[in-house]
């Protein structure tokens, strides 16, 4: 008994060592690539379950909305516009979700700084034009790293800032 | 007998003289209203449904793309970039859906004209931009009335056609 | 002795299993985060690195270039323009590097597909304008992922994808 | 004594004579290129010298930037975007380059007079766009003439300031 125990735990040895050596093998895979930054990007799954629930608080606040999603890289990656929403929010939405992402904030956190006398008056005049009033979040992964962000547009700016930030928590659950 | 016919008569007249009233009431009803169109519009059930089936016939094909609905009056209505599809393709996809609805055309059809020594020779250069190679299609109802249009790029041209094809019948279902 | 063996034996084991936990741990939180694409993005050290390689093959070629490199999401990571280089060259070469990432391709390739009669054809005009002439290659690591891609403009169109290319390469080293 | 004085005086008219034609020369040289400024422009490995001492800067200062070179002509000479910096930064830090240069001012002294009420009201809306907050000064040489312009972006606008200054002044070093 205490032999084949030994044995087992022989085997048992063996296999601990051939799995840490793929442990090791990984971790230097990983470090082998360190010199590329591993990013993280919203998938397009991720982008629909956003949208669709940004939609969905959009119903509840009886409000017809724009939804955009951008990518890690600002580029877009998800848009519907609510029957009836603003044809002028497109380009809103879609500005919004991009500004959110471009300084990974809250639009309107950002607003507060552009205003006549802020530290960063008129920086919409970059990027081919932010627009720094609530509606964009940053979506953020279950690491807390940003992947993209959302930009809503048609409702108030209450109601925009609400249906962003429903769409950008409902990819963690 | 005579009475009665004549009496009958002129009821039947009354009847007529009512239901010719109606008529030109409905008339000045529809007078009334002839100002604006009366148009049909994608709806954004009928956009995601579009956009799903579009996707569904990517995957189908082994090809990630992107795939852009514009409504009746040629606007982004709804949007979605498969995971790994070109970056480039965003623009493209969506300018594909804004040229066929901008002439409600097939753009492979359009591109067959514009070509140098072509009738509409550069009429790209229009319009920001247009598409006018195969990718994008109207979208109509069952009436056979356009109200939109599928823009899809990412993949081989005769890829991209097959798949926005796909995604304007899919609203018929 | 066959005692403390088997209490070595346990503790290897309790080890093991420790250990086969955290890996079992890293997995399950490796397929909790699956669901957000893990991408590969180039960083400001091998931007350098592709930068410093591209001038180096340009002073052997004896020409004066720009040169520019593009993140994974196709954003401007870094820029380099030569002394006595075309000032005109500087937007080329953005979107040269531009095209290359947007698209996947060396620019070159795809402009054969650009021409009249070709099936691509006045695609250029997406994208805020692609340039599709060579000069422009993506960049990829080890793992032959795209991180990012090169665009090179000022020297004949052979010289400048030479050029982009040793960039794009010097990575790898 | 007074032959002496004699011979000496000769020489002393013949050296005179000499200077005298030499300076003839350099008048004519001078008038011969005096059509064309002579201007003094940022070199490449200069742009490389400010780019390199400002990131160091905002390494020390724990922060990551981006970092624009214009050169004279206001045109893009040298960029870097370090890892993990806000992609809104890359046009901003442009921008502000490019504005130090267009007034030949730190772009904070700008901003002052750009506030409603302000002198220069809205002067942000001219050029494609400036950024008139502090993060943008001029590059000068020895001399203490304006050869270029380097602007920083992605920090909070003192870090941003001091970063560009460091940048600046590295290339009198």
């Amino acid at each position: 008994m205490t032999i084949k125990l030994n044995q087992l735990s022989k085997l048992t040895q063996k296999n601990t060592f051939i799995k840490f050596k793929i442990l090791i093998l990984l971790c230097l895979l990983y470090t082998g690539f360190s010199s590329a930054q591993i990013t993280n990007d919203i998938s397009h799954e991720e982008a629909f379950t956003a949208i669709l629930a940004a939609k969905k608080e959009a119903e509840k606040s009886k409000v017809v909305v724009n939804i955009a999603i951008v990518d890690a890289g600002a580029n877009l990656k998800g848009f519907i516009r609510m029957d009836e929403s603003f044809l002028g929010s497109i380009d809103v939405a879609i500005k919004k979700a991009k500004t959110a992402r471009f300084f990974n904030i809250d639009t309107g956190k950002l607003g507060e700084l552009t205003q006549p006398g802020g530290i960063i008056y008129n920086i919409e005049l970059s990027n081919d034009g932010l627009i720094t009033f609530p509606g964009g979040v940053p979506i953020k992964n279950k690491k807390g790293k940003i992947i993209g962000a959302i930009g809503v547009s048609g409702g108030t700016i209450e109601q925009d800032r609400a249906i962003a930030i429903a769409g950008a928590k409902s990819i963690l659950e």
